[in-house]
């Protein structure tokens, strides 16, 4: 390119430049998406244990133990059926707040993808789960960046919520909802702003929370 | 940087800019490819079922018998010697032309690297692998990156078969061919433009499908 | 965006392409590291071989055998223990340098990734890791960006070292030694660079090999 470059005139050569910047972007964003993506199935076979306290000397041996502990007092018919044995068990390496002293999470490698969903699964059908009769969180270990654009939709599930039309986040971070009797899907915002310009009712309900970026967002433009 | 930057001239400016540029091109080009090399490194344990209709109320037992049933009725043999167990099997996420009714195709993640690999080995060595006496394929499970990059050497890969040159294309998208006795190794294509420069006959031979661009090729220069 | 930057003057569009390429910038940076966290993530379960002799007609069954004379050899405790199978063995792809005639790495990928854990603990207690009596080494089978940043500390570790402050390395890049009866841990150069600012003695000390960069790093700015 650079010989017919020095034949072109300014204007051409910013519209040129223009044009660069512009596939730059549109690179450095599959970029960013196929890295959440690759996160994401790395750590499929995983899950997440959140608020199980820290104690001291903990090692793989004694977590182990603790998950083991936490699968019979809640998931007491699971361990019956399969003996539920992790590739690797961990802390996640810093806390994700230095200021509030929260126990860091504990993430369980499986072998098998199957038994993580068993899981889960079984989690979602019970009210509440434990540890030594205190409640943790159990989750799926999705991408930082999976976990963000989860959290986007917050304000927005809160409203649809609230107006009972039935919201859902589905993976990686789709928010449906049921409108006019059918469900919708939705896979970033500005999907749902170009659904909602001919919808004047929802447009009214959801107008502020669509349209304010939280600060904590990433947004060249 | 910027305190000496507020001390150049224009022409010294744009000469950095320029310098700038080309420096982030060359950053971006190489995340592409190490996103590639990943993609396709946590895919090495999967193989690819195309072609398997799908029915249902399938689940993940049942594609597992699906399988079993694929490996019993093509390679027996092995069969006999492991039990090939899945470590996760499930169906691509979307359908890949949502226009023609193609099955999606089965994506079958085993333990070791060793099992694919003689199952794929297996089924070179057949004419046909079958699912219920229809032909199905059975390939690796590569990234689309790997896939597209592969494509490209399709018209040049048909030319050089047609004419002998025995032309193979091997991980992840190298093309080679016997010249001379030799067998050459391509790893894109301007380093084969840079080869037959100097052999004439070839250059007549790929001229047209070596410097004919494809439409869906992505190249900002 | 665009409606808007037709009514911007000209010295604010150059302010904004200067906004737009800093956060370009940054997110090629970001990118960058997600990729040398990810390769280091999925090759956690790995150990390399190093100095192992090739020999004919070398396959993944005889590079298993190898494997376990080496166990056998050097740490017969953990061979009585465990069986320790590997998911996978393979050599490098290519030599590193093509013009010494080394042999290429042998990479081991464990199911578990304790397996590793406890190879290479052991290794670190031996003086010496030997394969038929002749010395081999045995490593974590790191990410090459993570092992370009820890050969960046090289210089300043060997000064440190002299001057016993006792340095370490620990993952992924971070140089940690013990000043003033602490022991004080550094992410990158520049993060020394700002801490020794105030320490006159240990600045004089590392100086130089903290302010000259290596020819072969990669430094835009």
């Amino acid at each position: 390119g650079s010989y017919y470059q020095r034949l072109l005139g300014p204007c051409q050569r910013q519209k040129q430049t223009k044009q660069q910047d512009k596939n730059r972007e549109k690179r450095i964003k599959r970029n960013e998406q196929s890295l959440q993506a690759i996160w994401d199935y790395v750590k499929r076979p995983n899950i997440r244990l959140i608020g199980v306290p820290e104690c001291d000397g903990e090692n793989e041996f004694k977590l182990e133990n603790t998950l083991q502990d936490i699968i019979q007092e809640n998931f007491a018919n699971l361990a019956k059926q399969d003996t539920i044995q992790p590739q690797a068990i961990q802390r996640t390496p810093q806390r994700y707040s230095s200021r509030r002293p929260t126990p860091r999470h504990i993430i369980v490698r499986f072998t098998k993808i199957e038994t993580k969903e068993k899981i889960l699964r079984a989690a979602r059908e019970k009210d509440q789960v434990t540890h030594k009769g205190k409640p943790i969180r159990l989750t799926a270990d999705l991408s930082t960046e999976t976990l963000q654009a989860r959290r986007e939709w917050g304000p927005i599930f809160n409203i649809l919520n609230q107006q009972n039309f039935q919201p859902r986040i589905s993976y990686p971070a789709n928010l449906s909802f049921t409108f006019e009797g059918k469900i919708k899907s939705f896979r970033n915002k500005q999907v749902l702003r170009d659904f909602i310009t001919t919808r004047p009712a929802l447009q009214e309900l959801l107008k502020e929370a669509l349209y304010t970026e939280r600060n904590n967002q990433y947004d060249p433009f």
